[in-house]
Parts: structure tokens; C-alpha cells; sequence
């Protein structure tokens, strides 16, 4: 067996495009955290027997050490996955009491013939334990494989995986290990990071793979360890330390929850005038669970009467210099800041389109204040003039101004 | 052949599941709007020869008619596709030389040798034009299948697609056909529905299969016409007549551009005061282009503070009734729409978790009011006790609310 990994997607809908395939991501880095194991093939079918079982005679070809299959058990899919298999083990379906009687005990207005269907396994096989929904799961070992059958339903199949797959088969006999760390970075190029980490890269190549996966929130960087070599933090820590300043996280870290930890951390609390952002900035930031420990509230000031008779934005700074402006960002962020009684006030007044754009002011450009007490900054930006990834980027940018001033001011 | 289409996308990211495949269900979806065509295999491989080729076999063993493979062309992966398929098919690689005075002319600073390796086909392909990025594309016609390889990058592969690969190789040969039409509900059940629709889906079930997707923002009902059949429109009306009240689009519509248009048709302006979902309303509505037509502002009143001193919620309400009341969010509405003078005023107040919840009030419950001249309607709703699936359903139930308000008043 060579330790490779195969995933099987199978649902009409994830080949007409309808649904996006998010299951076997979520199998491919559960299985990615194993040592020796390697996802080396992911294959999506339709709710169709003759497919199912072309694709499980190339895999078994392949020598997969294990095949995750997903989707097609339900009553609705008319059993295709449960059934296929049958045929191509030359297997038999028996019932399993145990799915049985826990079918009945937690859904009693199931029907007997709904439960008898949703609890038939491969005579070759053995039970998956499903407690999150109705569809039993099957191991079925075959010349030196272990083909998994799920349900394509993401909680009940990452259930099954965490619970019964991942300690029976796979936690007592592969090791973990960290072969990958993604540092996140933001308000840096990737030809600017390349130029200051290229040497670092360079002298460990035998031992790390670099890439760098820039989009316009950021630059991820992705540090793979080459085979046998264990020190991946430690390469991570040099890397950080040459571009500190740039690096607010690793992995499925995200800016608002490093934001809110120094916020709580540092007992500040904030408020926010947003205009061109139309509250996305005040959304993420209230994702994060318990924002309302630093979190004061907000003014979108979408139209200038608003910056004007809520936010006291002087008329004459509306009237020359314009509500997208030096001037009005740093009055909406201090006044939001003492109307709301906060320690920061942060704003942002930009134009992000697709409309109100001009030569002088074009769409795109964004001005971002923040105010604490006897002190300002503010800066001017010209973002992507796309209006989705203006604002998403203007509140990107608008976060990383936020982690960068608490974070400087406590060193 | 059988007009099946296989989709091959390539690349490392992909099989350790760090980035979700978006782009085959794109290609699905292009493919699956004519009427012949039919997605039949979607696989995703490393960037690795000996990958490539063995799905090569398996693919054209099948006879699928195109095959459409993405990925691994670019610098960075070693032009792992080009070569593997220069193997395969036994060709050699030649310079496209239209292509090369094109690179030299769009990107001037980039070296011959890169250009030189961007510009390289299979001596037995067709070149396919890349004017959105660096790497050419190819066609290559091998035993009566095409198979077209495109790079990876989304923006380069779909406009490839549309602009030289459907003029070519599809529109001429294929009809286009509205095979699916997705019906968009929200507010009511899934077994409702299937109560009032059954007898019309029953007779129908010889043309068209309907299937439902539920999840908490909605019911998607998705219509399928089995083939010979052409008045799918006609179908979809006899449905949407039976639920009008709960159809608020179709296909790829939203539910915030439907709200938007309304607002708009009708003259009306709007304000917001949004607590629990703090700022993810206004966000939404927001997210819609020329939204300034009708979006005045809001105050995202996170704290009782600010409910109290900015929207004058009655301090005696506050105590005796609590933040999270049917009073307090006719008041929030009322007043807000007040303040900035907009036709339309709506609130929210709830408890979107994880902390917050007691035995009287628990995690999930919301209050929506909406306030206009001389009327006020208020709403209880226990949404799904989950920070992130309380707030986006609090969101989508608000814009549901507004959408029938606006609509019901113009009847």
C-alpha cells in the first residue's frame, strides 16, 4: 500500500455546477495532518451506478490505502451509492439492529420502511455510527483498502470522520504532523516579501517548499516541510521575524478576531463611522464572539446629511473639500469617537463604485481615520475599483490600521 | 460520441484541500446550459505526470466529447501539464509565435525566456488566445474528443471559455436550453411546501423532476426539464402561482437587489438600527450598486447606551422590558426612521450568542420592527441558537419583511 488517499464526491448537483464541492476540501485537510498520508485523487460522480463503479475499479487499481466516498446514501438519491457497491462486491445488504433501534429511539415519526433503508449495510462491511442524522455509514476492507461510505451532509460526515473513521483507523496507526504553515500577511507585495525573504528561502530549499499565494486582502505564504524534517515552527519564527509587521496570523487565523484580542486585551474600547464600507466593517468585527466587550456601536453615514447632522461634519469641509476627504474622515472618526464616548474612533469615506467616481476622485480611492484621545491618523488609499473588492479590502486595510496602532502603542 | 464532458482540474492546493475547486463548477455550469451536453466526470489531480496521464486513459477510454482541463501551465509548477501531455500524446512542443509578439508587447518587463516558455503548444493543438494573463492555452482533437487546456487562474479560464472556446467548439454545434431553473423561497418550510405543491409536482413527474434544497436562509426549489421537454417557464409559473407570497427570485438572484429595486420603483428611502446583527443589514443592502438611491444610514446600537442617548430608547423600557423586547424594536424603528428622515425605519434586537441567553430570553431569539408613517409592525422570531446562522438568517428574515411590506402596499 502506498499511503495514498482517494476522495469520491457523488451528487448530479456538484456536477451540474449547482453546489460547490466544500466536503472533500474538508476530508483533504483532515487527511493532510497525517504524516504519511497523501490525497492523490478526488473524483466527483453523479448519482449513477455505472460511474460508481468505473471509478472504484481505477482507484483499487491505484492501491489507495483508503477511499472516502460521499453522498448518494439518502432514500432520496434512491440509494445509488449503497446499491452500486452492493453490485460490485457481489456483497449482500443486511440490516444493522443497533442503527435500528437508535433510529427509532430518536426519530419516532420516522417510518419503519425509512428506517429499515436508511440502516442497510454490505454484509462485507462494518457500521459507521451516524448521531447527527439518519443514514448508516460503512467501512468495507478490501485487498488492502478501506473504502469509507458517508453521507454527503457536512456535519453528520465530518462527525463520523472525527469520531469513529479518524480513531479506529487512522489515529493508532499514522502519526500527525505539521507539514504545512500558512502565515497571513497583510499591506505588503509579494515581489516586496520575495526581496526580503528570498535569501532565508533559498538557504533551506532541501528542506522547506515556499509558496506565496497572493490575492488583494493579502499575501499567504505556505511553508511546506519536504519529507522527514520536523523544525517547521522554527523556520516559521525566522520567516515572522523579518516581516513582523506584516504577519497578523497563521492558518484559519482572522484580522477581526486579532483585532478584538487587542481591544480586550488592552481594555480599549471602539466605535465606527463607516460611509463607502455601508457597515462590512462593523459586521466583522461583530463576528467575533463577545465583541461586545470593546464594542460601542456604529454610524453609517451613507449620505452627507447624515455626516452632517448626526456626525457634525462642518458643512464648508462637505462643501470644498468633499465628504470623501482628508478632512471629513478625520471629523467622523473624531466625533464619532466622543459622541460614542470610546477610546478609539475609527472611519472610512471612500468611493467604491461602481458609480460617483471622477478624474480628480476616482472610484476606488478611500480615505481611512482613526481617533484616540490627542491623537489622529489618517491615510489615503487607492484600492481595487471593483465595488466588492473595494470594500472588502477597504475593510481589510481599515482592520490592519486598527491592529497596527494598538499593537505599536504597546511596545 | 456520447457528448460527455470530464473536467480535470490540477494543482497541489487543491488535493490538500486549501483551496476549495470553484472553477469546474463554473465549467459545469457553462457546459450544462446546452441542451446535449453533460458533465459526467469532474477529477482534480497533483501536479504529477504520471496523474495526468493515467486520467488521460481512464477519460478518453470513456469517449467523453471535450474535456476540459485547468491548471499547472503557469511558470511555477514547472509547465507539469504541458509536458505530461507532450508525453502522452507523443507530440512536440513548438512556439506559438502570435502569442510571443503579444507578450512582448502587453508585459514588456518580462524575460524572453519566460515569454518563450508561456508561448509554448503541442505541435498537434490549436493555440486558444489568453489575453487576461501569460500562459496560452490549447485545443488539442485526439480520437474524436477535443480536450482544451486552460490555466488555472479563474479570471484567464473563464474568459477563454467565452471567448474563443464557445464560439468555436460549442455555439455552432449546440443549442442552448434552460434545463434547470432554481426557484428561490424563503419563509416557509420545506415539508409546507411539499404539502401545497405535491398534487402539481405529482402530475407533472413524466417532465420535470423537482427536487428541494433547504437550509436556514430558505428553501431553493430546483427544476429540472427531462429531456424533449420545453416549457419549463411554463411549469415554473404554475409553481410560483401556488407560493407567490414566498418566491422572492430566481436562479442567481438576491434577495437584497429584489428589496433595492422595490425601494427604488417606489420612491422610498430607508434607515436602519441594527443590534445583534451589528452592521450585517446594512452591509447586505449596501452590497447592492447605486444603493444610495434609497439607503440613507443606520446607528449600529451595540450597547444599551447607545440605544438609550443616540436613538432615545425610553431608559424605563430598557429596565422594565429589556433591550431584546417587542418595545424596544418598535422604538429603535420608530426612531431611527425619525432621526434621519427616511420613509422606512427597521430595527433588530436579539441574541445572537454564544453568551447572553437566559431561560426567558435564549441565544437566538430576535424582535424586527419596521416603522413607516402612521404604521409599525413588530416580529418574535427563535431563529438557529448560532452566532453565524443567527445573524445571516436575522438578516434574511429583516429583507423578507421589507420585500413584502413594499410589495403588499402596492397592491
Amino acid at each position: 500500500m502506498k499511503n495514498d488517499v482517494a476522495i469520491v464526491s457523488i451528487g448530479d448537483e456538484l456536477l451540474n455546477g449547482f453546489t460547490v464541492d466544500t466536503n472533500s476540501s474538508w476530508i483533504a485537510r483532515f487527511v493532510s495532518d497525517y504524516n504519511l498520508l497523501n490525497v492523490r485523487h478526488k473524483i466527483t460522480l453523479r448519482d449513477d451506478s455505472e460511474s460508481i463503479k468505473s471509478s472504484l475499479d481505477f482507484l483499487l487499481s491505484k492501491k489507495c490505502s483508503f477511499i472516502f466516498i460521499t453522498g448518494g446514501l439518502g432514500s432520496t438519491h434512491d440509494d445509488i451509492t449503497r446499491n452500486a457497491l452492493n453490485d460490485y462486491f457481489k456483497s449482500e445488504l443486511i440490516l444493522d439492529n443497533k442503527h435500528i433501534l437508535y433510529l427509532k429511539d430518536k426519530y419516532p415519526s420516522l417510518s419503519l420502511e425509512i428506517i429499515k433503508n436508511q440502516s442497510k449495510i454490505l454484509s462485507l462491511g462494518k457500521p459507521i455510527p451516524n448521531n447527527r442524522g439518519t443514514a448508516i455509514g460503512m467501512s468495507i476492507p478490501f485487498s488492502g483498502s478501506h473504502i469509507f461510505i458517508l453521507p454527503g451532509v457536512p456535519l453528520e460526515m465530518k462527525n463520523m470522520i472525527n469520531s469513529y473513521i479518524s480513531p479506529v483507523y487512522i489515529e493508532p496507526y499514522y502519526d500527525k504532523k505539521i507539514k504545512y504553515i500558512t502565515i497571513l500577511t497583510t499591506g505588503i507585495y509579494e515581489t516586496k516579501l520575495h526581496e526580503i525573504l528570498g535569501d532565508i528561502i533559498n538557504s533551506h530549499k532541501e528542506q522547506f517548499q515556499v509558496s506565496f499565494l497572493p490575492n488583494y486582502m493579502g499575501v499567504k505564504i505556505r511553508l511546506t516541510a519536504i519529507d522527514g524534517v520536523t523544525s517547521l515552527n522554527n523556520f516559521r519564527n525566522q520567516i515572522v521575524s523579518k516581516i513582523d509587521r506584516f504577519v497578523f496570523g497563521f492558518n484559519d487565523d482572522t484580522i477581526e478576531e486579532k483585532v478584538a484580542n487587542l481591544l480586550i486585551k488592552n481594555n480599549l474600547t471602539l466605535a465606527i463611522a463607516e460611509s463607502c464600507t455601508g457597515g462590512y466593517l462593523s459586521k466583522r468585527l461583530t463576528d467575533v464572539p463577545g465583541s461586545s466587550k470593546f464594542y460601542i456601536g456604529s454610524v453609517i453615514a451613507y449620505s452627507n446629511e447624515i455626516k452632517k447632522n448626526i456626525l457634525n461634519v462642518d458643512d464648508k469641509i462637505l462643501q470644498e473639500k468633499g465628504a470623501v476627504s482628508k478632512e471629513s474622515a478625520t471629523m467622523l472618526a473624531e466625533n464619532i469617537r466622543k459622541k460614542f464616548k470610546s477610546d478609539i474612533g475609527i472611519a472610512t469615506t471612500g468611493i467604491s463604485g461602481p458609480d460617483g467616481g471622477n478624474q480628480e476622485k476616482p472610484v476606488g480611492l478611500i480615505y481611512i481615520a482613526i481617533s484616540t484621545k490627542g491623537n489622529e491618523i489618517v491615510k489615503k488609499f487607492n484600492l481595487i475599483p471593483d465595488r466588492v473588492k473595494h470594500r472588502k479590502s477597504a475593510v481589510q486595510v481599515a482592520l490592519n490600521m486598527l491592529r497596527l496602532l494598538i499593537k505599536n502603542k504597546n511596545k
